[in-house]
């Protein structure tokens, strides 16, 4: 009934000896609660996001629905363990191209230990985190039928300079995914998936204009995942795009303050989004004003 | 001829045996050229910044005119020295409230040295830095003939919390200034220096808009100044609100990325002056609301 996830590109993965997430047929992901304070505060979040009834439902959309926690088998078969119970948001697609992004440009919030923030800092540090405000975590983008998918190393893609970062975003966006980051993207997905009312830019602008004023949480370390599907089940059928913030083991307490560390990280990733949008090789008009 | 300024809140400062800005009698301000690489840097910027034709004149009226360098004796006693040369945005008033907000969660720029980035750290985590996105460098606030400025020391205005920066802010545009953080704010300038087309918050708004998208500087350590005036020269005059940008010793190119640092502490300010405004004590259908 629980299998490990085909389309996971960060994160814990689960694989001989190592726990991971799981799972089932029913669209469900089940993530074992990790043993130190991470997974009693990711199940906090959920807890406390689910109960305040101000959240807009626009808003609430870019988070997974939350199920609980159940006990079921660990993935590496150390016996049962609880796992928190969510939306898959990508096991029911055919074939996702799909990007997770970690937001901000600190992975660490003020009050953990020195060891921590010394250990994030310099990860932030050695990542495009620090100068972006954000860092690509991992991708996978799908080819075709014979290439199948592109899903680089972890290692690989934080060692991304800003320049890499900006050609994998293209590239994510291109149906010439080759695997690598010289061959010319074509930016054949770039205006349906990025653009349009349902695009990716107007999904992280409707996020922006809620992060301006919420005050109830800050979101340290959290992802932007971003997905869709390049042959739809139906042909004709929108590419489906996807995006939704994942990861709330460091979510902390607002207190009357804005999230200005993930909003400014917000608002870099929606400049290097609009700056494709603006630039694409057949909008002269446009590439000749920039 | 040459003077030190009656109103500088923070910055290095002139007294006896310490070189500092100087002012004349035409509104132009002198700064003494930094003898490390802060004052070359500062005059790099300016230069650059008055070669670029493309910032809209709405967004240069936030920096101070620069009329270039020139050689004149410091004020120590020490002999000739370089001074940049720029408007004086203060002095022209007769009793000008101000308060001087460092922005961005980060004082430090990536490629600064070991030292320097340690050193700035620590400060950014003792103060609201870290969590506001911003500090109050310092200020003082007008209160009448009698009563003259409050102007608290560098060290305690260093030390406020959360909740003291929103006091300051209240205060900043009371009329019972009394010199400590305690008796209730009036908010009797509120609206007319936050609020309205020319108020902070307008003007804070077009900022916005520009930081949002210029990828030409990355503006490190730098100051918004917020100047008006509780009793115009001419009765029913406007209080004159003046909002600039000062300090430029630590901007660095943006390298075609937006400066999401001072972006997000931008935008931080701009929920706690906005917060001001929402919650008015006679604003009381707003107040129910929040």
């Amino acid at each position: 009934m629980f299998k490990i996830p085909d389309h996971q590109v960060a994160g814990h993965q689960a694989s001989t000896g190592i726990i991971g997430p799981l799972i089932d047929d029913s669209g469900r992901f089940y993530k074992p609660l990790q043993s130190d304070h991470r997974g009693s505060q990711e199940v906090e979040f959920y807890t406390k996001f689910s109960s305040i009834t101000e959240i807009p439902n626009h808003i609430r959309k870019f988070f997974p629905i939350y199920y609980g926690t159940k006990q079921i088998e660990a993935s590496d078969g150390s016996g049962p363990c609880p796992h928190l119970v969510m939306e898959d948001v990508v096991s029911i697609r055919t074939n996702p191209s799909l990007m997770d992004i970690k937001m901000g440009s600190r992975t660490w919030f003020p009050t953990a230990s020195e060891d921590y923030i010394m250990k994030c800092l310099k990860k932030d540090r050695e990542t495009t985190t620090l100068p972006l405000g954000f860092r690509i975590s991992g991708f996978q983008i799908y080819g075709d039928k014979d290439s199948g998918y592109w899903k680089p190393e972890r290692k690989y893609v934080l060692g991304f300079s800003t320049d890499d970062v900006r050609v994998a975003l293209k590239k994510f966006v291109s149906s010439n995914s080759s695997n690598d980051l010289v061959a010319e993207p074509d930016f054949a997905f770039a205006e349906s998936v990025y653009g349009g009312p349902n695009g990716v830019l107007a999904q992280l602008l409707k996020l922006k204009t809620w992060f301006e004023n919420q005050t109830i949480f800050h979101f340290y370390s959290c992802s932007v995942l971003m997905v869709y599907e390049k042959e739809p089940a139906l042909k004709g059928d929108s590419p489906g795009v996807t995006v939704k913030l994942i990861d709330f083991a460091h979510v902390i307490e607002g207190e009357g303050v804005i999230d200005h560390n993930f909003l400014g990280g917000l608002c870099s990733l929606i400049k290097f989004i609009s700056d494709i949008l603006d630039n694409l090789p057949h909008n002269s008009a446009q590439n000749s004003e920039n």
